[in-house]
């Protein structure tokens, strides 16, 4: 059942300050309200092993601790400061850290950027000190550290029981709810917590490569408001993924709880459509109701993965086993067909009755044998089509429901579960209990064992479909080779020097240009600068129906300004086009400069696809790729991935979109070639990747056909910054 | 708070059965293992006040009561039996009940219609004895009963607290897992429950309209695998939901899941999306999750509705309020815009960085004084922009977190806060306590006061919803006013006849017909029976293009026939295309029989949208509305009304669907008449009331414009039974 894999990642510079051997309190009192003290009395009540210094300079002894006026008087440095001074305090005292040598703090006071300017300036001042100082700060603005392992608890909080949840939490009040809801519900408990805060020095990516390494968490749990750097977290938790589940619940998922967002902790949420697809990309579990964070946790850190998602259910009452199979469907698991031999060995045990199709329904085989049931988990979990299992129903509550003296009889079926999950099968054993919120004794010993029983079928499947998609994650991606950058072009970067020296982006021409360049098939095209030029673009399209485009980077809409017309055929119609084109845009706007008109042959009619790449201020450059019109537009069927991308990121993004089943072909029309638009997706990406002068793209749209596609326009938006630098 | 609306339903005829003053246990057992016996010490031990008659013809006594050896002996009828005997002995003793005078009964035994042919002939044998009798059967297959209120407990449950859920459910277990979860987490009990079983006499309905009068419930709640006659289901529930909340639960959402269901009762389980949408459109509160079955049935039953979707959250920690304003943007209701008057009223008692905007987050403000957030509750109450009032955070829990004394403040905050739920404000408070789990003595007093606390935020959003949803249906339906049928037209009739008779559907001109005969506006066309009819379309017609589409009842696929000619303008073309039609049709099937052409004006571009109706083997006729193409097809995204409607039903199901922002104009486009589809919908339900000559119809394409609309094409399919019943 321990999955952990042996990866190792490259050491976190915060280990010394997360599992500290000494401690400063600076602003340490005697006055039990304060912050300063309950913070030492939590390390003294929990046996604190290494040296505590409370700092004060008005008295000698803090809860019978010697204490010191002030850090420089330190007989030796912390390996970690608390800072429970007000905001203003905070620069000199970090300044004071650093000439001591410490290495990290805690500021756990409020007051800085997140409440204007003025603040933002204080905040500056502390990342400055600290900086100059070589000290890592944790906050300001935290609700503090736990490392329970390590009995040091500075958040003030009794009696947390240690456990393999490493959490990370911007909201201090999310991590007294699960503490609270561990105590009662759970049977897991926590390793390490840390409060980030306004992130000024460590972010999330420090505290998830910490929880990466940190052997006491067996799983990584994240609350996000908002990342400051995306991009490096989505590096992390690449590799922290691959040894063990991260688990990550990103709040703003609509734009009131935004707003609600950005009033609390200030930071970019950027949106939640693409936070929740870049995080999956990197294996991240992302859980979108807050109740299943604790829930989902527990589940994965005790089980890890399943290698799919195909599901056995075993039940011992009909209704459940529907509800079962329901969520089971809505969450994209699949209820696993079971082998003839399986249902030819749970016939055997059954009573006639029984359903021996999957959902198996025991159908009271069980009432005067509890025990049954492991048995039936035993058998499904041998079925060579079964990822994972799942018994559904009163398992626990026999012996309260039927007879007394069921209970020794339940016990055995318990301590058969456990034997189960602990030596006879990989797969993960998931129970529901209609009576785990009474926890009858079976069900304490399978907590105790630790097999995860849940009082909600809906947060058991939610577990499941967190260990298919860990598992698929990490068989589908063993070596995950990510698209390398393609090799930059002169002529295409001179193409980004001349537009930017011109003041414009890329002409769609040049936008083509740049693709043909590295290989992408762009429809053949010229650009007229003369009428007589279209005698030669008949000569070159024949008799195709051709479209023409006015070039113009006066003019940004171009059909507004009837600088486009479509289905051209002939010289002399061409001719007549061409004239309108040009009187229409002089016309539109007399002061535009017209550098020609683009004549290329219509495509063929087929469906549109978009493909989009932005550079987000959070996660950097994001691959867009949906259907064209109406489903970007009003529905907002879209699916993104960081770049680079891997194949088999590229694969999942086609198949991700709702309408995913118009590409595989709807109303006897062809599937479309699919493996063509991902190939460009990951020509897209590579391109991307080698260009820094390339602030944006839009392929839109690009037409899919059974083989092949047509890309028919083409958008690039310069980075002038990347092109000043001479990057380009 | 009390908003039971005093309306009148006509009386129950189960009042005798479900709340019975004399109770026969027919296989009355001194084996505790038996349900006889189980029964016999539950009414016993819980002091049921009336006559208990156990039967068994081999005992005198039983428990200290005195038995009796068959019904025929009883020395008075029961108003009640419970029948614990195998299924063999059932329809004998149904008779024999019949005979006695009693009036209802209860069959526990499985073994009927549920294991096939067989079990259904001796359900059909139960079912004529029970009618011959008079009796009403409760089951078969069924759990049992229980009212709290009349001391009746048959089902073998021991502290069940009594309390106003009511409470039907297909199955037993998830009655079991409600009661345990009510004992654990919940604050309300129960009133009645019922095992519908097969259903076989008494069904959903009936039980429905006793919940709904029986004064001990505040809210009916049901878990149902399927309906047996869902048309009289909506009626009753239509009636019962003006006068207490109704909580559906409706299993078998999925494909897998309805396997499951069928295998497990055997009723027919419809489409899940449309008994969703015609269950809300009688006002019902379907609940997706099974988890959320209590705590919604918990929040009706206590605040029974909120006036509208606006809710204001006041919270003492950000992140939760962040997730708060999550929960409630995805469940369609709304962050209160609170007026000037509220912020400054805030203002005035929280900390300067306090934020007064929804979510309204005290920011510390109640750290020292816990019973602040019941004054702000009160301030956000009295707003008229507020409909419900949301607390977020950790009340209870003060005096745990900060200091013990604080405890006193809670409690004053808790009856602060009951003083305003019970006499200052009719809008609903919820409270979300992170503390909940652990019971804390301020949330325990909410909890006796009838003010439900949550541990989830996202089951208190579901309750929220629930209530807003609720009053809007309340308030938009003051007398909902369901269209009436239209007229029969005799002419009409005459075409279903003549249809029947030629053992086929209504060409489309005469479903146009028949559509234009009730006021539609349809466009013009005529049926070219010979060539030389086709100068008569030139002059009805003009220059206009022109559509051609083959009359047959053999071709049914008529573009594949070559049947359709689109944009003909001319009569020379019309000539061309006359022929080319019967050239094409003939080739087809040589051996079909061609009425003539229908000729009729193009439609001009616009929107397609799809109205339909079936006769839904559940539900009877059922309207539904879409856009056309890859919408229905791909998406699914279509809306349900049982039919009749009334104006709003048809209003909201044009809002309804996903692509209702197309309807409102996308990308520059106006937004299409909307009220002239609302009157199609009307009408189209008015017609389908008046025909039951008409099984099916199918307008497909309607093409929606700025303003009015084009029928382009319609199918009506015919019910021959009614037919030849001479109902037409």
């Amino acid at each position: 059942m321990d999955a952990l894999v042996t990866t190792t990642l490259s050491p976190s510079p915060l280990h010394d300050i997360l599992a500290p051997n000494s401690i400063a309190i600076v602003g340490a009192s005697a006055d039990p309200t304060k912050r300063g003290y309950k913070a030492m009395v939590g390390l003294i009540k929990d046996g604190f092993p290494g040296a505590i210094y409370p700092i004060n300079p008005k008295a000698d002894m803090i809860l019978g601790v010697k204490a010191w006026p002030s850090i420089a008087d330190l007989p030796s440095p912390a390996d970690l400061a608390l800072i429970c001074t007000p905001a203003a305090t905070v620069p000199g005292l970090l300044a004071e850290c650093g000439k001591k040598g410490i290495k990290g703090a805690i500021v756990l006071a409020s007051g800085f950027r997140e409440t204007g300017p003025e603040g933002a300036k204080l905040e500056q001042a502390l990342y400055d000190a600290a900086q100059a100082g070589g000290v890592r700060v944790i906050g300001p603005n935290t609700s503090g550290m736990f490392n329970l392992h390590k009995k040091v608890n500075l958040l003030a909080l009794a009696n947390i029981k240690p456990g393999g949840i490493g959490f990370i939490s911007q909201s201090g009040n999310m991590l007294l709810a699960l503490v609270l809801e561990a105590e009662h519900n759970g049977h897991v408990g926590f390793s390490t917590y840390v409060g980030p805060g306004n992130q000024t020095d460590i972010g999330f990516n420090d505290y998830l490569r910490y929880l990466g390494q940190d052997p006491n968490t067996r799983v990584a749990t994240l609350y996000v408001e908002g990342f400051r750097n995306g991009r490096r977290f989505l590096r992390v938790a690449r590799e922290v993924t691959r040894i063990k589940p991260v688990v990550v619940y990103k709040s703003g998922s609509t734009e009131q709880g935004r707003k609600a967002a950005s009033s609390h902790t200030g930071a970019l949420a950027g949106s939640y459509a693409m936070t929740v697809d870049v995080l999956r990309q990197a294996g991240v579990n992302v859980v979108q109701d807050s109740d299943e964070i604790l829930p989902v946790a527990e589940g994965l850190g005790l089980l890890q993965q399943a290698r799919g998602k195909r599901v056995a259910i075993v039940s011992d009452g009909g209704g459940q086993a529907t509800i079962a199979s329901d969520r089971i469907a809505e969450a994209g698991l699949e209820l696993a067909e079971l082998t003839a031999e399986t249902r030819e060995r749970l016939g055997a045990i059954l009573f006639p009755q029984a359903s021996l199709v999957n959902p198996v329904d025991v159908a009271g085989s069980s009432d005067a044998k509890p025990s049954l049931l492991a048995d039936c988990l035993e058998i499904v979990a041998a079925d060579p089509n079964v990822d994972s299992v799942f018994l559904v129903g009163m398992f626990g509550g026999y012996h309260v429901r039927f007879a007394e003296d069921l209970l020794g009889d339940e016990m055995r079926g318990a301590e058969a579960m456990i034997e189960l999950a602990r030596k006879k099968t990989d797969k993960p054993v998931v129970v529901y209990s209609l009576y785990a919120p009474v926890r009858p004794p079976a069900l304490r010993r399978l907590h105790e064992a630790g097999l995860p029983v849940y009082s909600s079928i809906e947060h058991a499947v939610r577990v499941l479909a967190a260990l298919g998609e860990r598992g698929l994650h990490l068989a589908e991606n063993p070596e995950k080779v990510l698209t390398p950058p393609v090799t930059p072009d002169k002529a295409v970067q001179a193409l980004f020097v001349m537009a930017h020296n011109e003041d414009r982006d890329l002409f769609e021409f040049e936008a083509k240009a740049m693709l043909r360049a590295h290989g992408v098939s762009v429809p053949d095209e010229m650009v007229v600068h003369d009428a007589d030029d279209l005698a030669e673009a008949v000569a070159r399209f024949g008799d195709q129906p051709l479209a023409m485009k006015v070039v113009s980077k006066d003019i940004l809409h171009k059909s507004d300004a009837g600088g486009v017309r479509l289905n051209i055929r002939g010289e002399d119609d061409l001719r007549g086009a061409y004239a309108r084109i040009l009187k229409s845009c002089r016309d539109y706007d007399p002061a535009a400069v017209i550098r020609g008109v683009l004549v290329t042959p219509m495509a063929r009619k087929g469906t549109e696809v978009i493909i989009g790449v932005i550079r987000d201020p959070i996660f950097g450059p994001v691959l867009m790729f949906g259907l064209g019109g109406i489903f970007v537009e009003v529905l907002e069927d879209v699916a993104f991935r960081s770049i680079p991308l891997s194949r088999y990121d590229a694969r999942t993004m086609v198949e991700q979109i709702k309408a995913r089943k118009i590409l595989r072909g709807v109303r006897g029309e062809p599937a479309l070639d699919r493996e063509a638009l991902v190939d460009l997706l990951l020509k897209v990406s590579s391109i991307v990747e080698a260009y820094p002068e390339l602030s944006e793209l839009d392929l839109n749209p690009v037409i899919s056909y059974e083989h092949g596609y047509a890309i028919v326009d083409a958008r690039v938006i310069v980075n002038r910054a990347a092109v000043t630098l001479g990057e380009g």
